[in-house]
């Protein structure tokens, strides 16, 4: 909303606040998820406790989901800001918008443990496709405004937007799954696991 | 509060621990927002959860809303710290005071999502405005005691000075609104999106 | 805990970790000060809404002083660390628990800010005196140690460790003024704004 | 679950971002400790409200407790990251599933304080006891794989094993210990203190 003229010039120094600010982000978004395993209240008796803690199982599953898939964005965000050199005023805003999403996701993940019904599976698939589209947006932008480093060739480009919106297909084919089924499209989710299989068939 | 005779005395050293620890704090801000989204209530109906998620669109719109503008510092104080080559003790203090109003906007955003009236619309504009006066301050202080790059000139400092203010400048406008109408109050914040034209047609 | 014969060897590579670190939980602690200010209730009336927020004033207040505090050791912090240039296991320990003490304030002021009489009034005034103390151990310790960047001299030493001690000492004077009067020990406070006329004095 | 042929690449640039994010994680997970000790309600009387702060000292213990051995995951992370020189895509997973397990520290620490019973002693100390496990194999995965610093002998590599390895091997100890009596499973935590001497005893 602010500063004239500085929308497309790009520059090299300052890229690492950009990719600090974003480390914190990733860093404080993943941590939350700890606060989604609802603490059972105090209890005189130990039975109760422990099956209180046990019936959390599905929060904490969903910790661990969680963790992993915003640990695996982190490392998406990490290996393609190795390859950018510059960025401009656009990009900071890309990558912003970027991390709302990834903010968002201790909110779906909450719902996912909380909740039964198809509806909180829509909310965590949706929230994850967009994630992964906003971010092979940021990608490809980088890319047509000369914002890579010069190494990085077509192939590469091409490799790391697939690397990202496969699983943004995923989640997306698992939003439809779940409207006929929650559990189902859980399970489909298992599918992220040839995501790399499908990648090296699809770059041939 | 403390050190003797230093508050004076310009350093260039260390100035990446000042924006290391206001990335911090800016991350943290930014990420607590996702808080105020209240999760409802576990329910054995999802038909109910939905129902219930949806009615929660306002404290999602404040999320968005505020993120975007949390964003915005974000890039502003970007921005002006690569133009600020030294430090002092006064320009720390400048810095944590204006930090302080940062990391009240998830207190303001809350009250945004969650009441009716004029109230929190004056609140949150308020703070947003009051933050944007004391950014001006540090950038001027900044300039005024040769803090600065030596590239930068006078037409840039105003520059700057001018895409701080004016975003204030419409904050403090829509406040005076609110005490007519909280929702024209929110209407007028579209005009964040003529700032620019509004600082181009200033700076001739 | 752990790692053999390490305790006394020094090295200056990885300092920035340690400020790194440190910087985080400055970071967090003074942003999670805000969450100390309860959001009231949602409610059907606004003018109801404006007295409750209107009501958590002392809160508000607490908010303010102790970002202030913490922005004071955080700035403390800054400046002896420029000076330190080695570290060796046991300064990470100190810093450690010097952390400790940081990430402890935000407790304190939350009882500040809730609680009557002197109790609060003794925990929050205590827990700045013994943080305080806490960091001129380090600093000492640096000092004793050779950790120090040559061109440190006594003097600097002296005048660094008055810097932090003279507050730990208006802290605990407070706190003993506490026992006869909450209000009296946090007018004490204001003593604050002579510690540099004291220190001056002192350093004569 | 992406990129493709990358798995098996080391790099040497880069790996600032992984301590930085690592950091963040080290912060904030050390920093949320404090939510878990519960404010009192407010109250209308002083020596209530006192009463009430005192009966909390468990989860004052157990901050004290949790903060230090978090603390201590820290300075082992910085003092293996000190030894690695490079890593892989495999290295960055191990380190997020590491961090995982940091991050659940504040919840078994919050368990530990407020439930009677083996339950929560057998969690935490559990969770303290995998979190040494893999953090013992990160450091042999980066030794087996070449991606330390050349200047690293066999015997620093066993040394830091066994450093991780046997504050690992006590929590075990007292997850068994903790099936007959929960307060001698806290008691038998008193062990760390001979880490040190059992490790130089190992070394022999």
């Amino acid at each position: 909303m602010s500063e004239v003229e500085e929308d497309t010039q790009k520059e090299s120094e300052g890229l690492s606040r950009l990719t600090g600010f974003s480390d914190g982000v990733f860093a404080i978004a993943i941590t939350l998820l700890i606060l989604n395993i609802e603490l059972p209240e105090r209890t005189g008796s130990a039975a109760v406790g422990v099956y209180r803690v046990i019936t959390e199982w599905p929060d904490i599953l969903a910790y661990v989901i969680s963790f992993l898939v915003i640990g695996n964005y982190w490392i998406g965000h990490h290996s393609v800001f190795e390859d950018i050199e510059y960025y401009d005023r656009r990009l900071l805003w890309l990558n912003i918008i970027y991390l709302m999403f990834i903010a968002f996701i201790p909110f779906s993940t909450a719902l996912l443990g909380d909740f039964p019904g198809s509806f909180p599976v829509i909310v965590y698939a949706g929230t994850l496709a967009l994630t992964g589209i906003v971010f092979a947006g940021l990608w490809r932008y980088a890319w047509a405004n000369g914002l890579l480093d010069e190494t990085v060739d077509t192939d590469q480009v091409r490799e790391i937007t697939l690397s990202i919106l496969i699983p943004s297909a995923i989640f997306t084919g698992s939003v439809l799954v779940a409207l006929i089924s929650a559990r189902l499209a859980m399970y489909s989710w298992l599918f992220l696991f040839l995501a790399d299989p499908i990648q090296k068939w699809l770059m041939k």
